[in-house]
């Protein structure tokens, strides 16, 4: 694997291409003081394709020196896609200041845990069989369209939830003092959820009015 | 202004670096079947930097052969900012397929515009006291926080009124087919609003749970 088949741009800074080949098909790059990135666009850089049948897998590392390295699966490049942004923001861990508050003997002694600043990208070169059966983190790659689906699913659930509590039969209304009221019926929310994502898919934009 | 300072690359598609000089402090790049486009990532090679207290403004234009290109302003990169992402989504013209219809000479005689396909990225070499007072377009650089706040308040505010508008008292409910259902009164859907809505402005995350 050529190492100088990509390149890495992590938003704001300046291009990197120093891979570094560790196995016969993969290669990783570090990226110095990762805290607050956010984007990173792996691409190739047209010096060589891929093998025929092969493209590929990006994968993520935010490093933690008390455990071993966890590897998340972003998208795949190819070439046929050779370039793609990740959006990495949220797979960074949080900072948890409690973790080492009883003392353990892996830190310094202080209540503080050691929190890596530095992240890993991998590239591995794989079938495309192979990588078509991948999944990647939904959180590397939110298209709006899922994060607008995911809200209108949980906002009719929030609903559905409070109003539950509160819902009741006809005749039971009719013997309350809020009998003067206007009421819906509870199969309104339901309605609302699939007229909702209905045209959302028709038009990711019509909410804008 | 040398050519090969910048390179520019297409979400989905290889990396281009023939940026076209023209000016002494201007290049520009075109990008070919240009519809479906959605992020540019405009970067710096390393090549060379820019000269002291300057930096490089970037331009997009959808050029429309039926008048004259517009230069919408995306924002800057500079030695400091080597890189940026840029959305253009929003910038490409919707196409209005009426614009003819009256028959228009500048067409072909059919009611259809010439769309083109391709647009172009601009660099200009400028002062940084000159960019910092420049504002960009705010549908270049979106935050998905802003995008997705918008989205939460509109939906929430969508639900409200689609309930309200099937809304109707008990005594209308008694003759129709819903009798059965259990039902809410309006007043638990404005206290799920209004509690909801708080949230949100708290935290826009809360629903994910």
């Amino acid at each position: 694997m050529a190492i100088n088949m990509f390149g890495l741009i992590v938003s704001g800074r300046l291009v990197q291409t120093d891979f570094v080949s560790v196995d016969v098909n993969k290669c990783l790059i570090t990226i110095q003081n990762a805290d607050d990135i956010n984007h990173v666009v792996v691409f190739m850089t047209g010096s060589q394709p891929f093998p025929e049948g092969m493209a590929g897998t990006v994968y993520f590392s935010f490093p933690d020196p008390l455990s071993p390295p966890t590897w998340i699966y972003l998208g795949f490049i190819s070439n046929d896609k050779p370039s793609a942004i990740f959006k990495i923001t949220k797979l960074k861990p949080t900072t948890d200041t409690n973790v080492l508050a009883s003392g353990d003997s892996r830190g310094f002694g202080f209540a503080q845990p050691i929190v890596s600043h530095v992240a890993q990208i991998g590239i591995s070169t794989e079938p495309m069989a192979v990588i078509s059966q991948m999944v990647s983190d939904p959180n590397a790659n939110p298209t709006q369209q899922n994060n607008f689906d995911d809200f209108a699913v949980k906002a009719a659930e929030n609903l559905f939830n409070y109003c539950t509590s509160f819902s009741n039969s006809l005749q039971q209304f009719l013997n309350s003092p809020l009998n003067g009221q206007q009421f819906i019926p509870m199969s309104t929310i339901q309605q609302w959820y699939e007229n909702f994502t209905r045209r959302l898919r028709q038009n990711p934009h019509f909410w804008r009015n």
